[in-house]
């Protein structure tokens, strides 16, 4: 789950909002705020639905954040009404692709497409950054996908998510299941699942899925900053340490979990953070965390 | 877990109440309402105590019902005042069979005997369609890993769980600790485990071992049934292949679950149900899916 | 997990408080009430701050009572105004030992000192007896490792839980994050772990991490002990063999654990248990297990 | 791999040749020598083709000789020129099944087919009785997975194996792969099963595919029951725990294998073949182990 | 290990030597004979050192090479006397980076720095094409790396393989174990690894690390290509098949690897090839297949 | 595996032959010659039979020997005519101990037992040195369990092994079938299991459980000595990681052990090794590594 940091040789990264050029994203916009960036679903007049550009310039842009160091935790929020309608259906090589020639190598090209599909979800989890979810309204289908990747959920008092794969007569698959039974009850999952039904925030703040609900957008949004503030004040090198061996442990056993904390500890500990870290803790007095080191050239 | 599809070539199908004949089963009735089969634990006079007969007749019903390609969701109910008091100790070698003969042997055929009756159990998880129990009074002992192996659990206000196997002096191990730990936190289990103590429809619920509570048990299983309805009327074959990727999810890292999932959709998907489901959401219409194809001869 | 029994030839069994001579442990008392032994973290007045000592006396301290088959269950308590303030970081060969020397040889020493703290908080874990930590106060850092090793927590409206980890710069190494992702959601874990923020004893309930909240320490240790003397009054030999199934099975498949409980089954029951408590249940009596045996001479 | 034990209650035995009636077999010939059964592939004209009949029952003689607790172990052979040619092409529903219908369910049910070809093959591996396989001449496509799910292979000079399936377009899916790879290294099976070309036996011998090559099909069917004989003469709790064990450890860590291993002796050590064997061994002196006990009733 | 196909949306694809241009690789050369690739290791002079652009430019030769759907098998080879005298030693910062700036920060730039040196090598199993080595002369560390993620292994007579990494002091990191083991016995790599002694070619192939060994380069490269030009003959989508699904099975167990094989084959299987295959066994006759399809666009 | 690490603070390290005093071993003579050390199995009457002291005095042996860091590398060999004829069966407690009490609790206690069998023959795999056996004579039962422990293994002409535990009627418990399993093929591996054949130098030889035979017992002493030489004149730090890492590879997926493999060497490279090691290959001069560090007070 680190695959992250073998990315090209040279991502660009974003630094602030874009404007014109090459570079800037049709369906994203990235805003930053000293160590915090944060990443908008910016098709509201679609409801955010994923698109065929969506797919292509969310791995970008978080393999942009990730290796732009100065870069200490992502907010993702969505524009508009509603957080994401999940999957554009209109643009449908999304869902299925061309059906065209023989039924073998249609379906061993469309297998090619939806790990095409995963790999643009799972840029999110990959990032060695945390990525907090900031959700209002709906969050349908691929947006379930696309917050189970995240580390942390927060959620308006009237969003909902569902599974609505199953309304199209799929299988939710480019990311949901692994993640989300992780998150809530083998049991819970199902009737979701099997039916599609609205799961409200409430509920899945009750459940875990969420970790914090309020009443507004705006009050989501301030707490996710905040949480985002938080962690960029932490020192970055046990940030990433953190969320690499928790995604390790969530798919090993205790004894692998041991063994690679302690190996990973005995890699990364012993420079200056701890130091600084144990005398402002003494002192009561805050410090300054360098940044990670970038890729060398 | 999907080793139900290689059932014994033509077991036979349940589509009726039993009556008379040798089909019947002595501790099982089984109702059909369209799509949705009603199986009831049926000797209310043994508070649904699980016997020799049940052992066998469990899973030769819930094959049945698999292989009954027209059987769409199935609801488990208990008949009498309780759901069931768990394993039936008048009929012993349910326990642990005869103790005569060398020590070695005898508990080597004791083993056999355990996975037996585990593989009664499996029979509810591996039957391709989803099994809802609707849970009244008292689930005991072997009813705890009855209900486990099915994939929602609804219950009434005054029902209770309890892993009793402790206070006849053995752990449970016909199929609750691999199924329960993917349903509730892992001390909640161990303070069940040890104290066989009650654990009331209410608390369950909050923790998410139970879904919905409701006061009666009409209501109960009225609920169960609208889920039950909700599930038949999606294409039946991407509701096979949620209960087979999630099942095969519980038991896998992330990265398997991505690739398993992408495999099975490339096998499943293309066929109509795609484009009518995206049709009918489209026009907002309600569309009949096909069942599954019953085995060739 | 079974480890335990592994332990040295003899150690030497505690049977009651410490008084005077080489043996008694300087940062931990013990009890019995019969059955019950009660562990008090014994360093009031330094927070019971995990010292050198605490490490080495901690698993000394949990396989003398694993050893001594009289004993069946374990409350686990904290001395004075908190649980534990974590690791003592006077005592800092705690967390990184000495730097001087090779960098690569220094870090492998420091591996070595990693898997030796977890080894002392795994011993608590490979106890075959149930252990039930009451918190009240504050339990910090390297005391959520502790904790998280035990069976079941109960805690003080007022208790709180801290990964504090983050704050001295470090991802905690020690025991917290294997087991403690099965206890609560991922995302839940991730933000205490990357915020370090105070999980409250009820938010902590509420989540399952914690079984039971009470307002005073002693409602709470009171509600442990009549837990730890219900699981006392069970089979010792169950009781074992649920805490060795359970552990195995959270690190397993389904399969794996149906094969593993049947075959721990086929080895455990069939001695005089079985029958014993049949007819206890039966006659509604009270029925006297004998201790597991000690280890052969 | 033991859900062999967990057959339907009472499977026919079969203890001789067949002779007439229902109960025979149509592809096989099974005869007895004391303990030991030979299996014989018998449709030499067919050049012993897997077809339908085959699958169906290659698993009803193999739970049947399993179940029948006075066969101690079991050579496999085959009738006429070669061992066997495969799945029988002209059954050409063995391979895909029927293709008409809608393509989502025809794939669902071709699943559910494959799994039952699998199955079919695995009933060997899941028979607690040792199968040697005795293989002369062309031993080709299907056969390689029946030979593969034995436990020792012995082989004619002139014999030979080829994983075909590759020039009839599919991949090997009814056994070959999964047990292969731990009969051979990775990139000679790669190179079988990328060309389908010959594998002679001596080769075969060489890479530890087939442990013994004699230049007749008679001295290799001689030493396959030598060993069979010698396998018999043992105590047949012992043997049926070391296929139990090998089973379990071939997908499983040396941990988990430590652990297994310990709890099945565990279990079924101390009945009388210990003192029997030892005292034997002691006394230079021959032993007659009791065969295991049958299912109860 | 399919991640392969997930690859950028439109990398650029070789088709015959490079000739001048920016595409040009300045470690490798590739030649098209037909479906059959070759890439030959081409800095003679450095012995083929493996420095910093050969880490860029083998995956995305692979990834070309890949996503080219008329290449169907490719055949590595070095130029000059060797096949590759390992990382270039000159170009240090291969091994270790740039050592300066804070301790743990350095570290965990270097991780980063590995995992991008493991996903290049790793780039070589991910291609959906069988790569056969042909090895003459020295394959030394990083060699044995690039080798071991090929499919196939074929050397001269006086080639030899040598795990060199233990002579400049680190633990071989770039893929040679995780692969190496699925090849030799345990036993075998730890003296190879321990001990850095040459592995000449006539032992590894009695161990199965090599194929076949011939007297010649030459010899050694025609057989290569004629197991290259027998694969490109196959149907492309059952080698990829082959591939995909041995490389899953070598990290699962025997009943993963069934359930998977099973589903790979209900997707890729019931194309034109089955036909087409069996037509041409039957009638003896050759049989054209088609290239797997490109993605879409 | 590296559980060694976590030894009591202050085991006494064995620097030469035993004389006197109470350290000495009663199973075993330790001898050193610089830094390789020579454990002899010391019992030549009882054909050094493993008893119960031998079950004590191995570990402690193996765990002072590894926290001996001047220790770099260990021979293992038998003294008299045999390595070693296994479980010394008139110390009968070694295979069942004490059948006498209640059925289940004798069990529990066996239980307990068998673990701290393996985990005494588990001390040579965990010792973070390597261990070359010099096989001579008779490996027979427990000799096998002990000798597959070892890193390399090498053997006289007319040594042999064999799995004689059938013989006594159980299933080999301490160690020999986890790690036979990745030394010998699955097929080769059951037939000396089940049968206890003797299992001849030269055959162990061609299939890779035996590194190297030689004519007599001087010779392969004098070439284990020569490679334990040459490891200890490497780095031992690089040394004890490649035993480490290669032991976690064994049990985990490709992708875990370049996962691994990367964290590792991100703690232990860039120390001064790498730099000595570096100039030394380029200057072809021998070099001078230093010990590892021993653990702090």
């Amino acid at each position: 789950m680190t695959a992250t940091q073998t990315a090209a040789p040279k991502p660009h990264t974003e630094t602030g909002p874009q404007h014109g050029a090459g570079a800037a994203y049709t369906t994203l916009v990235i805003d930053r705020d000293g160590p915090v960036a944060t990443v908008r679903l910016n098709r509201p007049d679609a409801l955010n639905a994923m698109n065929r550009a969506f797919f292509a310039e969310l791995p970008a842009a978080f393999r942009a954040l990730g290796a732009d160091t100065s870069v200490r935790a992502i907010v993702l929020v969505g524009e508009g009404r509603h957080f994401t309608a999940g999957l554009d259906l209109k643009d449908t090589s999304n869902v299925i692709g061309d059906r065209d020639g023989d039924a073998g190598r249609v379906r061993e090209r469309f297998l090619r497409h939806v790990k095409y599909l995963q790999a643009s979800i799972s840029a999110v989890e990959e990032c060695p950054v945390p990525v907090i979810a900031a959700v209002h309204g709906a969050c349908i289908g691929g947006g379930v996908d696309l917050v189970s990747a995240c580390d942390i959920r927060l959620a308006t008092t009237d969003a909902f998510f569902s599974i609505k794969e199953i309304d199209i007569g799929i299988v939710a698959d480019i990311g949901t299941f692994p993640r989300i039974l992780r998150l809530l009850p083998d049991g819970i999952v199902k009737e979701l699942a099997y039916t599609g039904r609205k799961f409200p925030a409430g509920e899945a703040a009750a459940r875990g899925f969420v970790n914090h609900v309020h009443e507004t957008r705006d009050a989501v949004v301030a707490h996710a900053r905040d949480i985002a503030a938080d962690i960029a004040a932490k020192t970055p090198l046990a940030i990433a340490g953190i969320k690499n061996v928790l995604n390790y442990q969530r798919d090993h056993s205790v004894r692998d979990g041991l063994d690679y904390v302690a190996v990973w500890n005995s890699a990364m500990l012993m420079g200056e953070d701890l130091m600084k870290a144990a005398t402002a803790t003494m002192t009561k007095t805050s410090v300054d965390f360098a940044d990670r080191l970038p890729d060398a050239d």
